[in-house]
């Protein structure tokens, strides 16, 4: 391949990795004055990385390298990749970029406020016009006459609404009686979290163990904290995590730091052959937060798991834990009960919350659900599935960030990442057979090895269905989250789901 | 003033903030693994910084707005100051930046294998080709027949070394006889560093303490650690600090922090109207330094000072310092004795440190001292100045990591910064009568502010000596130095200098 065409690869993924920086610096140690100016900051680093990708002469060296003869499989993806990412970028005309920058953060003021005020209807008219933006924006990407495609091709390439709303469709379906089995069920969940201190030092260091034992390396990444976890950084030698702690609740921060460690041993397993080019990414959120749950839930809420750390975790919270077992604890972290908010939930309800966001917002994408409606329909939604209703706003259509920012068609890739999930994890039961056993003594080791090659040392080289498939035989389906589910909480409520 | 103009000033400021985050972050927090990934990063954003700096367009709008009327004093000076940092950097051609770029990462390399094996012809030839480089990049950005003049004013903007040379020389012919006087009165100095434990904790929080006192905002900044101590950051409002904490001599620790929270206080003081413009910048490094050095030396080691801190330091280390008292602390941190290593000397003999730097460098550039012979040459001005002789070439001539990279031209900037300090200080004391007594109650912020008016606000609005000129009713001297030392070392040593 052409080097100037390499170099412009790596100059863009560069600069990917200083708004990582940047970004990451913003959520852990910028001085509480310094937001306005780190904005400014951002926004030139954006608006730079915009400028470069969009260069024409960057569009025709692609399209000469497109149909260049002799190009390895590798470089004919990078190629493919970076010409997507190009023309997407290319069709939003400057004049609604800028206007969606506006609009995005008229809408993060306007949503804090109304979160203060308790009252969605303080942040309509902002949502309103982010609405009215993304829709625009979707008609520039493109679409077959589905909009939410146009923005779902941005977290999920190649996902459309035709093939996701039937399987989270028949995902809801299941997963409706499956809960109301499981809350109908009568089972003592201990309580561990009712006033005792769980020492922060202690707990600290025991997520940095987990982050040991996972396989994560420390020398090409860290550790810190933040208020809420995410996982940044600016290369796959330079990944970093954030976790929460919260002295009276440990589970705060040791699942906090699995999940982001999920999706941090996938980035750090990039193939060194794939540094600072567009190979080095995942083909889809979805198959990021496959990553992420299929430590958090699948190894990190499972038996063996905590056979192995529960006797660490009672070593370290002596007093806290000095009367409470393995079968109470493991109890408590697989309590299944609906609730209000999202990021609290359980695995088995957790998709219900994400089906009551995505059908919303493709209506809303599609103009078919007046706005000063969506509260009411979020309520009803919320009763209908999970059996819950939001006291107010705050607890209901104002508790995620996303929609305040204009972050439609991203909800649906954290199902996905479910599904994915599951599928991957007993993909790896076949392949691996002393998996749990492995487990048991500790050593996750194998997994991580077996998911860095399967999964992270691939990168981008197929979009994420394909990759799927080429791993598990088979591409998206519900069956391998459903059976893990039921085979799990069916033993473990002792009734069948 | 044009708004395209202005946005493309503030543009650059965003760079050059984003280059100092990656910079902080390369010395505080980067992953062991990470450093190639971030020298891929920081060159690409220079490489961007010095693509949008050259671009004719703005070299148009520069000149444009040069000949505009109606332009506000401080646009001006914006415009003046931008026009100027281009100019030098257009007459640079891009291949010798590239060249210089890999010189540089050669240098350093070269010069850290020099330092390990203890020898000075390890790193000669690297060296020899730094200088070549760094001549033609004078000859470039052109001069009157003195080249160093070329370097110089990357640093210290208008200072030459027809005006320089005869000020440094004269300073060292004051110094040389004071030292000696110094070094032959009979004066007991305490050991406090034979194996005392000074807890960790306890010195981070006493620097934290200075900087609450000193006014440095730690809303608007932070202090975070690093092997070797800096100030840096991205913008006035984020300010970053390093210190050193070394177990067994809190003095390190405490010095450094005064030292940076000096530049730190310069940095955070820049008028607001001048955020994210070029005035937003000392107008040199010996001002920076003499900011730096006014709060570590003149304040810092002064008596009221101490008078005010060593109770409470004292406090902080009740054992180590169960059996000193102020008087010989203060004889401690005032110890003037002739060492071989620059940045651990004391005020006196420190500028004999940067003379032999200074006159070595300028032969260099002048190609009037064969390379082979520059450590016996560093030698001898050693023996010269100070009575001491490097036992190998690491305490010697490979000390310090300026010429590795090929900063030849720096040194004497540190040199201006003593002298400037002293003659600031001087003003300080004469329009704030109570000054010793304020700093004796612990009370800096009337001296903070002072600066703060007549230093800091005024950024880039004059060249430095200018500034100074217009605060002290006189340019560069180093009366007010040499004048200072006499009177306090004299006092101190009971000697009349």
């Amino acid at each position: 391949m052409d080097t100037w065409l390499l170099s412009r690869m790596q100059e863009l993924k560069d600069l990917q990795g200083l708004i990582g920086l940047a970004t990451w610096d913003q959520e852990t140690y910028l001085p509480a004055k310094a937001g306005p100016a780190r904005a400014h900051q951002l926004s030139t680093l954006q608006g730079i990385h915009h400028e470069r990708l969009v260069d024409p002469r960057l569009g025709d060296a692609l399209a000469r390298a497109a149909t260049e003869a002799g190009l390895s499989d590798d470089e004919r993806a990078m190629v493919t990749v970076l010409q997507r990412e190009r023309e997407r970028e290319v069709r939003v005309p400057a004049a609604l970029v800028r206007a969606l920058a506006e609009a995005q953060s008229h809408g993060l003021h306007a949503w804090r406020e109304a979160r203060k005020e308790r009252r969605f209807a303080r942040f309509q008219p902002a949502l309103q016009r982010l609405l009215e933006l993304r829709r625009e924006q979707a008609d520039a990407y493109g679409h077959d006459g589905e909009r939410y495609d146009g923005l779902l091709e941005g977290y999920e390439p190649g996902m459309r609404v035709s093939r996701l709303t039937p399987v989270l469709t028949t995902l809801r379906e299941q997963l409706i009686p499956m809960v109301g089995k499981l809350t109908g069920a009568k089972r003592q969940v201990p309580a561990l979290f009712d006033g005792r201190r769980y020492d922060k030092d202690a707990q600290w260091r025991f997520t940095l163990r987990l982050l040991g034992d996972l396989g994560f390396d420390l020398e090409a990444g860290r550790q810190d904290l933040s208020i809420h976890p995410f996982t940044g950084g600016t290369h796959a030698l330079d990944v970093r995590l954030t976790t929460h702690v919260d002295e009276s609740n440990p589970l705060s921060a040791i699942f906090s730091t699995i999940h982001e460690a999920g999706h941090g041993l996938f980035e750090q397993g990039f193939s060194p052959e794939h540094y600072r080019t567009p190979l080095a990414a995942s083909p889809s959120m979805g198959l990021h937060e496959s990553q992420s749950r299929l430590w958090e839930n699948l190894v990190g809420r499972g038996r063996p798991f905590w056979e192995h750390y529960f006797p660490l975790l009672r070593e370290s919270f002596p007093d806290a834990l000095a009367q409470v077992d393995l079968e109470a604890f493991h109890t408590v972290v697989n309590d299944v009960r609906p609730s209000l908010i999202r990021t609290e939930s359980d695995e088995v309800t957790y998709n219900l919350h994400i089906a009551v966001r995505y059908e919303l917002e493709l209506l809303l994408i599609r103009d078919e659900l007046p706005l000063e409606e969506l509260p009411a329909a979020w309520n009803a939604r919320m009763e209908r599935y999970l059996g819950v209703t939001p006291p107010d706003d705050t607890q209901g259509v104002l508790q995620d960030i996303h929609w305040a920012w204009g972050e439609l068609g991203y909800f649906p890739t954290y199902s996905l990442g479910n599904l994915y999930s599951a599928s991957l994890y007993r993909a790896a039961g076949r392949e691996l057979p002393d998996l749990e056993g492995q487990l048991r003594r500790g050593q996750m080791l194998p997994l991580r090895d077996w998911l860095r090659e399967r999964i992270h040392r691939q990168g981008f080289r197929l979009p994420a269905e394909e990759r799927v498939r080429e791993v598990t035989g088979q591409g998206l389906t519900d069956a391998d989250f459903l059976g893990y589910l039921r085979a799990k909480y069916g033993a473990l409520y002792g009734i069948s789901l």
